[in-house]
């Protein structure tokens, strides 16, 4: 049996994660979730993103038949993982760890720099996440970006002077703690669209992390295990059968379901820049919110 | 008695309407809601900002015994007015109308340009109330406004380069069109924090309309009026006695209180500019959403 795999974010920026994850798996059935209606989440607190993303999740899990979770949100996943694995009986996997591992992959000098959005920075999840690795990470909420990718200026010089102001001002903090960055992370799932522009304005020898691919890329290993146990009752060679390479990077015959609580048109006509294809019909839920 | 005015919003950017009206009532009890767990509206459907407004609708009538109600906010007012009125069994007044009806006091070509959030300009509800006062109007969605607002890059040179390229886009489109527009409105509350680089962008002899400013001017006879209905049974005095001139903008002696479904911390820190004096204790409240 193919296993169905939940994904879920505030609004259309984890089909990054997706997109990663179907190039993974392309063989597997997938069922999105954009909780459109109440995003962002970056601004929100605690309390409301766990309620939210509970509620996601278990949309994905009763009404999708979800038997895997992942939040493709980096700020539910700073803000409500937990809550998330208290709300569902299935794996959850947030995107958090992934990046930080990725992170601690490729820095040599052990300090990094992090980008995310505001609740993701206060949550200090980034830098915890790195601390438990050995990493010393300094993290900075860049709230313009999310609005310029969805605007559609992700190559726009406007773009370009708010990443640099924006990295410039990261880097002169951490010159002032002595820090010798050689690796950044993109803590959005949104960002992935501007890394062009991010790559052209760090500095020579500083790798830029992608949290979606970081997680994708992680998210194989335990899915595959995970998948491995629940699939070999019923067909010992369905767990290979629904792996697959990175060697099609979007593969059009992964079967996607989307869902949204708001906007299904601006649903469609703009999840295609972040999935990399068109993303189908989406269908209007009601979360009660 | 002194009479309840609820006001509410998505957020703070209501704030500035709410300043405006304080200015010309200030002996009136203010209570004002900022939907903030549901923000922006901006982007969200009919359907969606029709129910979340009427929820606020609700909670201020019930609950705070608002006798009339002031939508500051231009995506509800285009998007939610009937429901609210269905919503609720008082008086409610909208800021798409004032700011119309100032269009036309300030426009003598007839031809005006209107900026606002993607929803206000989907739902055409400026050109609708332009045209019905003899007006022609172009709308313009500036999507990035509000979260550089936000950011508090008010004075910003990226700002004032976004606001260029926006209204660069607005006059070539008009162009086409052989407008002879004499009059630019701000339909979004946020918007009067940009007043300074607005006034600086546009044509010399083009006036620069603050819907804030409209929808409290405008206020103030109907409410005036009904006031004096209801308050007359009571006082026949108070109608004069909670009235107030213009004379002070921001007056700290005016009853406030302020509510919020979210981040009552960023409410309170970020409140204050919109509102020109510290917004004091900001109470918590849940709507259910």
């Amino acid at each position: 049996m193919t296993p169905t795999i939940g994904v879920f974010d505030s609004g259309f920026g984890g089909l990054t994660v997706l997109r990663a994850l179907s190039a993974r798996l392309p063989r597997a059935r997938f069922a999105f979730l954009g909780d459109t209606a109440r995003l962002p989440y970056g601004s929100k607190s605690r309390r409301t993103i766990a309620r939210y993303a509970a509620q996601s999740a278990q949309f994905l899990v009763r009404e999708q038949g979800a038997e895997f979770l992942v939040i493709a949100c980096n700020t539910a996943s700073a803000l409500a993982l937990d809550a998330v694995q208290d709300a569902v009986p299935v794996p959850v996997l947030g995107v958090i760890e992934p990046g930080a591992s990725a992170a601690r992959q490729a820095s040599t000098t052990g300090d990094v720099l992090v980008i995310a959005t505001e609740a993701t920075v206060h949550s200090h999840a980034y830098a915890a996440a790195c601390q438990a690795r050995g990493l010393r990470a300094l993290e900075k909420a860049c709230p313009l970006l999310v609005p310029l990718v969805e605007e559609g200026w992700t190559g726009h010089p406007v773009t370009a002077e708010v990443i640099e102001i924006y990295l410039n001002e990261l880097r002169a903090e951490a010159a002032t703690r002595g820090m010798q960055q050689d690796a950044l992370v993109l803590g959005c799932t949104h960002y992935p669209l501007l890394r062009p522009l991010i790559e052209r304005a760090v500095r020579p020898g500083v790798k830029v992390i992608d949290s979606a691919e970081a997680a994708a890329q992680a998210a194989v290993e335990p899915f595959n295990t995970q998948a491995g146990c629940s699939i070999q009752s019923e067909s010992a060679a369905a767990g290979s059968d629904w792996m697959g390479g990175t060697s099609n990077p979007t593969p059009p015959q992964t079967e996607i379901h989307c869902f949204a609580t708001d906007s299904v048109e601006k649903f469609e006509r703009l999840g295609s820049r972040f999935l990399g294809r068109p993303v189908g019909k989406v269908e209007l839920i009601d979360l009660g919110g």
